[in-house]
């Protein structure tokens, strides 16, 4: 029997997220239903809703920053029970049979994975839809146990943003002994500069704009470095096992590069577009500009117990759901130290 | 007591290459001296006479791939006695104490290498003069053993084109089981064909036209793909571990990465400039766009072996050293199959 459940929905791209019901389907056998606490706002859930990437379709129910309790299982579901707190990040399914799926790699499974929203179910064909909303329905492969000793509330950041950059750091073997530099500072580059830090890694902040200093340093930042002032870049040069990219658009790639030790690796997390180079330094030094997405469920697991342990946890702003669209624009103007998140017990209809 | 030595020199960008008598050092302790027998012509022995790329200075002995014969040896040389059939690459010393260096990675000194021509001597900052010539005085420990059962006058582009692919193919671990792409079938890319697939690789060119197949097959390339023609480029996406990209011009990248498997790299040999392309399909397949120079001094010798016990050497044309402006006019316009080589015997004085 399916579920009556109720969420926030965008009905096109030039329209403002409303309430909106729909159903979630009867649990599968390996499905556990999942009632929401809190979701967290991502800059994708904004670039889907107003049809950024060119290939949304609506109603979108945004949302891949999930964290909640389990309310029930199906019944050849084993991996949970009613009452564990879990999380749901931007996956919810992918053909588990391709090398990358046998790798622990669903983020680049060749059959694309399925998305938390905005994509279609592999059984039923139904649009999926995400976290703005009371309850969802998701096969145990896809759910990831949630440490109990963290503040919840500010947990589900590391679903997205903090796999994003955990995936990278952890692909490029960083731990102690390392240099890691991140460029920008919002809900990414946050989580980069904590993660990196706990990891044992020394922490560089690349920014254009000095104030940031402050706040960088709390995060776990060892050093902040002025991207525009050339000296500065200088005295860094041939100092970076990796540098995180987290800037959302287009940007100069090149004075970066130089930064980077003999092979070393720029990656870039955030920017989807035309991007440029010159091939000296990275000949020169044998550097790498590569591309990282996401990270896997069993990666993602993995971040959660370190976190855990570390007691590590996304700085957030609670809203309540009636403020998303406001909290959107926001966003847009980076102002939000680091991430939004929705309370969902304020989701109510209207 | 120095030697006087014929040598080929330019004496300023705009001037032809003319013979030239200068002075090789006595030879220090470490030092070996070689009767060159042959010298490959390398596209930047071009670049550099013609201060292509602004950092030339005059007279100009050019020629970085060097093969011949020990005639002496400094008192303290143990590697090498006279008649020993030797080459010399692109470098011939380094600072030999950074972690490069200690890693065998010469190539990436932390101090700039010394490079076999256009550069100075880090003892007596005397400039270095080249291959062109009869005789070079070298440390032993730039010196490389060549196998003798070799068709000698056909190893030299082993030195420069040779290990040039060689490293990349190396260090990305190419084997049996890994893609290969070639793009550009030039100096370079003739080389990267025959060196993947002897290491057991499938090999592909990547050409932009359709009469190379020919060539390419008899190198040893298993698959020729018209990257001009969309549909057989779709035909080979997600494929391959790594593309060597000889290509010495500015050209799209844009093409080629999607045709790389998860965690495949595009690694750039041939060109110093501006590149640009897109971060999508670097993101959604953790692939890499990175930058490689020659190969170390270890590694040049594994290949000069490899090479002997596979019995690998280039296709070259022979020319006489008085046909050198020609032979670089004709290389300008790729009409070279695949490698010009200077007989040195015909050096002479006019
Ligand atoms: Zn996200
Ligand atoms: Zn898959
Ligand atoms: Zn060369
Ligand atoms: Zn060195």
């Amino acid at each position: 029997m399916n579920t009556e459940v109720l969420g926030y929905a965008a009905h096109s791209s030039q329209s403002p997220l409303v309430p909106f019901k729909f159903e979630r389907r009867t649990p599968r056998e390996d499905d556990v239903v999942i009632k929401i606490e809190y979701c967290g706002v991502c800059h994708s859930d904004l670039h889907q809703v107003r049809n950024d990437w060119g290939f949304s379709f609506y109603p979108i129910v945004p949302g891949h920053e999930i964290v909640g309790r389990i309310i029930s299982t199906g019944s050849g579901a084993k991996k949970y029970k009613e009452g564990d707190l879990v999380g749901i990040g931007c996956m919810v399914d992918s053909c588990r049979t391709c090398s990358a799926c046998h790798s622990g790699l669903e983020q680049y499974c060749e059959q694309g994975n399925i998305q938390t929203y905005g994509s279609l179910d592999r059984y039923d064909q139904q649009p999926t839809y995400g976290g703005y909303s009371q309850i969802i329905v998701c096969s145990e492969d896809f759910v990831l146990k949630v440490p109990e000793n963290l503040d919840t509330k500010a947990v589900p950041p590391l679903l997205c943003a903090g796999i994003t950059t955990w995936s990278p750091l952890r692909h490029w073997n960083i731990g102690k002994g390392s240099k890691v530099a991140v460029v920008g500072l919002g809900g990414l580059g946050h989580m980069a500069i904590k993660l990196a830090n706990a990891l044992g890694a020394d922490v560089t902040l690349f920014t254009r704009s000095v104030n940031k200093e402050g706040d960088a340093k709390k995060l776990g930042a060892h050093q902040v470095v002025l991207s525009t002032d050339e000296a500065q870049m200088n005295s860094v040069a041939n100092q970076f096992d990796l540098i995180i990219d987290t800037v959302p658009y287009n940007h100069d790639l090149e004075s970066y590069i130089p930064t980077l030790t003999l092979d070393g690796t720029i990656v870039l997390v955030g920017y989807l577009g035309e991007i440029s180079a010159n091939s000296v330094p990275l000949i020169m030094g044998r550097r790498s500009i590569a591309g990282s997405v996401i990270g896997g469920i069993k990666e993602t697991q993995e971040l959660l117990d370190f976190c855990g342990e570390h007691n590590i946890v996304a700085d957030v702003e609670m809203i309540e759901m009636r403020n998303i669209n406001e909290a959107f624009e926001r966003m847009l103007k980076s102002d939000v130290k680091y991430r939004f998140v929705i309370d969902i017990k304020t989701l109510v209809e209207n």
